[in-house]
């Protein structure tokens, strides 16, 4: 019989449950170990709420609330596509007065819109954590450190996170005098990663040096050692940030890392570092973060803020491909007697 | 900073979500110990596969799936409003092979409409199993052993189990003449429970002696004992089917139970047992179940079914009242070093 199930959904089975149940377990255990307390938010939330934070998508709408209804009384609600902005909201109420920094931690379902024919989840299960009220390159050294700890604790030691800057173009081209509608279309060939069109707006902005520095900047991937190669003093101004967030990194935790100075993301709200995690013989990011220093101060609580989000059944697909069968060794969570793996 | 949420949900803090867990873990461990493999399905789903399970409420259309809209090719989507319905779809698509009986197991969000000031809960975090391939009364004192042990699990041996028979008014009704619009009266008080609503109905359809037979039937709760008292032969025949179920469980499931021969549930689908879980200082059902023959055929798979569902805040909220602060002692959850308990 013909059961459809809407595309970028599945069901999943008992065997496939255990495993998921045993990498949340483990990251709840390394999120509780560093101090983050679990919380939970409603799916739906008032549509004006999730506005409100000015989820400014650059470039794609698969991150604007895209599954809407209309409750008893004729308010618009949405289902959530992130945990970031309902834990905004929740600050915001609830934590109002607490005392900072305020550690809080996730796994919960969110909902995009997808792209007909192109394999994207309408369904993700997230885990993460959220920092507020830790400025500077410090909150971003903790949540890079329990991000890094994460992947350790399901398994993962071969995954790596890109590291960049959101705030470095946006202060490259303010210093090399690009602004208006020029620095909007490079800012969009850089969320979208269009290297063509970088170069063709980029070559018409800006003289033939200027230009040449910001594509080399743009296209520069590598170990934090690649700080130390840039000669061009603009750039070396504009990567101040980084340099002082590399400085504040233990060795084991930089050693996972790779810096992609033309890396942004799409959503909006990020002001500062922005990561996004990488596992061998994945083609696409299995999770992403960042600052976002403006956020809170739009749902009442002004405080810089900095986290990350893991896609679960990524790592679980990254697990499974990375041991060939033996993929639980290695994992925190601990096995019962049975052997299981999982609460 | 006044940031509304949705009536009929909320948000959850850590503490509460540690006592969450600690529910959650030990209601998985249990199933699990019964053969129960967990499954998940999508939160959203085709409105026409929700509706196709004609899922007719009677009384009441909280359980219609209201949360819906328009996906990007224009098909309708719904929030599930309980996870059997998904779970016949699973069993009539990815199960339509397997082994009997089929032994799944769920903790899932579900969702339904709320009418407005009366405090209901949009949002509900439903843990429960289904048992698919177990005919008569050997699947449903199954089904009320894992009920039991799940009770006894979670810390509440004070919980009771109410459970009558879906199938036995339609029978009496039958066995005394009372058809066609009349006897669809009787079944909407029966089902709202409007014992006012249901002796106008019954008088104005049958003598005295008959109406006064199934007013009695209809009031009587109690121990499984209650069934020796009943006199009307009519009764008793009708009454043979709880009679085999009382038969077949154990004495300390069987002490657990109180049988209340007017209960039926607001969902069409059931077909025979039916159950409604009572905890110890609770208005109102922290769960519910029964008997449901004829809705896997509908997603062409033809068996016979039986399952439950507890509402697991209902069970943390009875957990927290029964106890006074010591609700921790008696969970099969274990605790960790710190004593924290829960995953």
């Amino acid at each position: 019989m013909t059961l459809p199930i809407p595309s970028g959904t599945r069901d999943v089975l008992p065997e496939e449950m255990r495993e998921r149940h045993a990498v949340v377990a483990a990251l709840r255990e390394l999120f509780d170990t560093h101090g983050y307390g679990e919380v939970a938010t409603p799916m739906v939330e008032y549509a004006s709420v999730l506005d409100h934070a000015g989820l400014a998508a650059v470039g794609d709408d698969a991150t604007r609330p895209r599954f809407r209804t209309v409750d008893e009384r004729g308010e618009t609600l949405a289902l959530r596509t992130d945990m970031t902005v309902p834990i905004a909201r929740l600050v915001g109420s609830r934590f109002a007065d607490a005392e900072l920094p305020i550690r809080l931690s996730y796994v919960a379902h969110c909902y995009r819109g997808v792209r007909p024919g192109r394999g994207e989840s309408r369904e993700l299960l997230q885990a993460g954590i959220e920092l507020c009220g830790a400025p500077g390159p410090d909150g971003v050294a903790e949540a890079l450190t329990v991000l890094v700890g994460a992947l350790d604790a399901v398994g993962l030691p071969g995954a790596r996170v890109a590291v960049g800057d959101a705030s470095l173009f946006p202060a490259l081209l303010d210093a090399v005098g690009i602004v208006g509608s020029a620095r909007a279309a490079v800012m969009h060939e850089l969320a979208t990663r269009d290297m063509v069109g970088l170069e063709r707006e980029v070559r018409a902005a800006a003289d033939e040096v200027t230009a040449t520095m910001l594509l080399e900047i743009a296209s520069r991937r590598g170990e934090p050692a690649l700080l130390d190669e840039i000669a061009d003093d603009r750039a070396n101004a504009a990567l101040a940030g980084l340099r002082e967030l590399v400085a504040k990194l233990d060795q084991d935790v930089a050693s996972r890392l790779i810096l992609d100075l033309g890396l942004t993301r799409k959503l909006g709200y990020y002001t500062g570092a922005v990561f996004e995690v990488y596992a061998p013989g994945q083609g696409h990011a299995i999770g992403g973060g960042g600052r976002y220093d403006d956020l809170l101060g739009t749902f009442g609580r002004p405080l810089p803020a900095v986290g990350f989000a893991l896609d679960v059944d990524a790592l679980h697909t990254a697990l499974v491909g990375t041991s060939r069968g033996t993929w639980r060794v290695g994992w925190t969570g601990a096995a019962d007697r049975d052997g299981k793996v999982g609460s």
